[in-house]
């Protein structure tokens, strides 16, 4: 492996592990990708630091201990990550004599099967894809090659997932979307049959406990390089764009379209129906209710603009104090005669 | 089948399927509920729309393609979904072999009990019930006919489900609920055993990784024919009336009790002990922590009726301005001698 | 069993159950723990209650029914429900022929693995430890003495779980944190490999269906003692403290540092690497994005001072009305002459 670092520090230092700053000891190497980082070198007790270029770091004596300019330490580090990674569980080919697989399912070459899965009728199981542990998945169920389902994923009937996709445990995709109409006679809901399924593109990654809801008629849909976090909730026939972050706890509801490169931050709520545009932010815990341009940052409930948004939120900070002052003003007003009693009150 | 409409177009259009009037492509059929729709009809390729009586719909062309004007077109949306379903996994009865079943068990006729699920002693399933797979029935469970769990619905100990249940993947029936009680020396927490349980009643829908905790003594109750969406998390002793709509990420609090016909809108939060009214709607993102009178719209953190929320979250965002505003009056108001700097120090 | 308690009322009185002030019929004991509760004791059904030294109890009868003065009534009441708790299910130790338990694993004496688990190599499952049912437990797992992992729980490699813990269904410990990085020509997320993992201290209880992230590297820890409610998100890397509750559907983001003693109420979201001082209380739906000191309580998105935000927002609800108001003086302003229209515009 190589970082194409410049070195400032010795070369011949012992690395023996990963960590962060403040945890690292000797033999760890560690990031700094800010100044708020460079700023803790001095009293860190690692042996060795990847530094992004342009970021002055004090208290270094280069005798002593290792920096590796690189054009960008996060990148970086993902390459020692993988250096330092303990051996992940391997899991050997084939169909564990546990696992209930239907005579018309497919699994493909090198696939694993885990104890206590299931597979329903006409399934395919791309090659090299690992089925950990009782994992459901249902009939007519596609999933790429070299995808991973944690155990406890549960895909219902007709959902495709796509290839080098990682579904964190208890994932579920394709239950019924939340639709109902009242009955006529106003007593009592019905159920709007979901005729639709769900299609999850190439290198998404899903977060435990996360769900997608299969389209009413039609597909849900999650654009390749899509990440979600744990505890999403997705609604029937939203469309998700391509290499998009949605954070945890997040609800999206039916209809929406997300474009591509769009980042939800964590508890965010989007509405039915509504669209936000391509590479735009929603801020943490905004209540999305009208349509979010492209590119734009928003921010509270009901959102809107951010910059506007916090402006707003910091007078309402001192809010309390300002209608104080407003109703000494407007005494004042009355007692001058500036201002009439019957003009407040109108 | 029929939808009793009345037909304008051709009345031999083949119709091979149900799609939304974006989406929708020769041969399709789609629904038009409202203007917002009906302004969409000329672009679509649909062959037919259900149209709900009383919308006018522009640029139809009677000779080529179809509208049937129905009394509600959700409704007959229903019956045209239910037409076009493609068949859902059957699941025959029986006990699969890999099912761990407790002898003193009941399991009714015509049910199915699927692949690694558990059964525990004296729990009850009733007539022509499904446990697709995975899924844990506790000890003295009853559930009632023709419901269906769906792989990894976890139902603990004595908790009871009703008939014509739908409960999605990895829902969790009583678990204990969330109380706790400091320690005498107030170091550490004692936690506060929970003996009661939780009752569902019939025709009631639970979505995906949704929880109902059980009561600390007494039921948690859920009135027939309420709807639960995916990631709803219900505490012990809450009792939610008939014909509820919760939706997604929402969390009721303890001993909270939601009436009759309630709509709870996503994300949002009830506290513990709060009394919500039939027939009264909570706006997405609400945090409740005061009751709710019966069929009003509540909306905010606090929340409060929605009309007055909305007026100051209007308000609220112009504020920054408004504030500026403030700051001006005053200052003039000082210069001029109207008002002394003492009496805004008060 | 003695509650030490002070008996005002007959001392023959047959009790067969336990039950809330309001529910209880006759032969049922109850708790009075605040004025709230008493106002209610003349109309309860009850047949006697516990009630905490110092609240006066209205209405009360004692040659027909008992009051019982205590110290505490909530720590009398957790006596109590354990005193009339019908038994929970027993787990008989040994493996079911069912789980999957890899040769190089480690079963505690008297522990039970139930049907359908799987446990992973070279995991070491403690004395009288139970796996209820469906349970996963990754390679090198440890979980210590006497916990209970119900249906559905999974926990990841390397991670390690406390003694006397008990981890609600489909719980998930140990999937990988949510951490990407733009690739280098901006097209694309690159996935940062999380080599580290979780710690759950001893006494922890976890809700139904959240989920403990692991770390980036070194682990995320949970101390011992703490509580955490249904549908909860904990992030890589997070440090949570001892004896916290965190309340349900609360998502904290990575590296946060939580004090011991902290109370997280529900839906509370807290931004990565912020800190919250031991002791500090944040209230429901905060969002928080700034350090929260020891022993404070907070509130409010973006989250301030408890007492501080109430005021904001008792403020905001009458909003609309304080600045119909100010526009009335601005108007009167403007009129005579005090302010010149430039001077609000600048």
């Amino acid at each position: 492996m190589s970082l194409q670092a410049e070195l400032i520090g010795p070369s011949n230092l012992s690395i023996t592990g990963v960590d962060s700053i403040d945890a690292a000891g000797p033999g760890a190497i560690t990031f700094i990708r800010s100044g708020r980082f460079a700023a803790r070198w001095a009293d860190s007790h690692a042996s060795a630091a990847v530094v992004t270029r342009g970021i002055s770091v004090g208290g270094h004596d280069p005798t002593k201990r290792a920096l590796l300019i690189v054009d960008n330490a996060d990148l970086a580090m993902v390459s020692l990550l993988k250096l330092f990674s303990p051996p992940r569980t391997r899991y050997a080919p084939g169909v564990h004599p546990t696992a209930i697989v239907d005579r018309s399912a497919t699994i493909g070459q090198g696939a694993h099967v885990g104890p206590h899965c299931v597979v329903g009728a006409d399934a395919v199981i791309g090659d090299g894809t690992v089925l950990v542990s009782n994992v459901h998945v249902g009939a007519e169920v596609s999933v790429g090659a070299i995808s991973t389902l944690h155990p406890g994923v549960v895909i219902l009937e007709r959902c495709s997932i796509g290839s080098a996709c990682i579904l964190w445990p208890n994932v579920v995709i394709g239950a019924d979307g939340f639709g109902y109409v009242p009955a006529a006679d106003r007593r009592g809901l019905i159920k709007v049959p979901h005729i639709g399924h769900v299609v999850v593109g190439d290198g998404v990654e899903i977060g435990a406990n996360s769900c997608i809801d299969r389209g009413k008629f039609g597909p849900t849909t999650i654009g390749a390089g899509t990440k979600i976090d744990n505890h999403v909730q997705i609604g029937h026939n939203v469309q998700v764009g391509r290499s998009c972050i949605i954070c945890g706890v997040v609800g999206i509801g039916g209809s929406a379209i997300i474009g591509d490169g769009v980042t939800v931050a964590g508890h965010v709520g989007i509405s039915d129906g509504i669209t936000v545009g391509a590479g735009a932010t929603i801020a943490a815990k905004a209540g999305v209710i009208s349509d979010v341009p492209p590119g734009e940052t928003w921010f509270g409930t009901p959102a809107g603009p951010h910059k506007e948004q916090m402006r707003n939120f910091a007078a309402l900070r001192k809010l309390s104090d300002h209608m104080r002052k407003l109703k000494k003003l407007e005494k004042a007003a009355l007692q001058s005669g500036l201002l009439a009693k019957e003009d407040l009150d109108d």
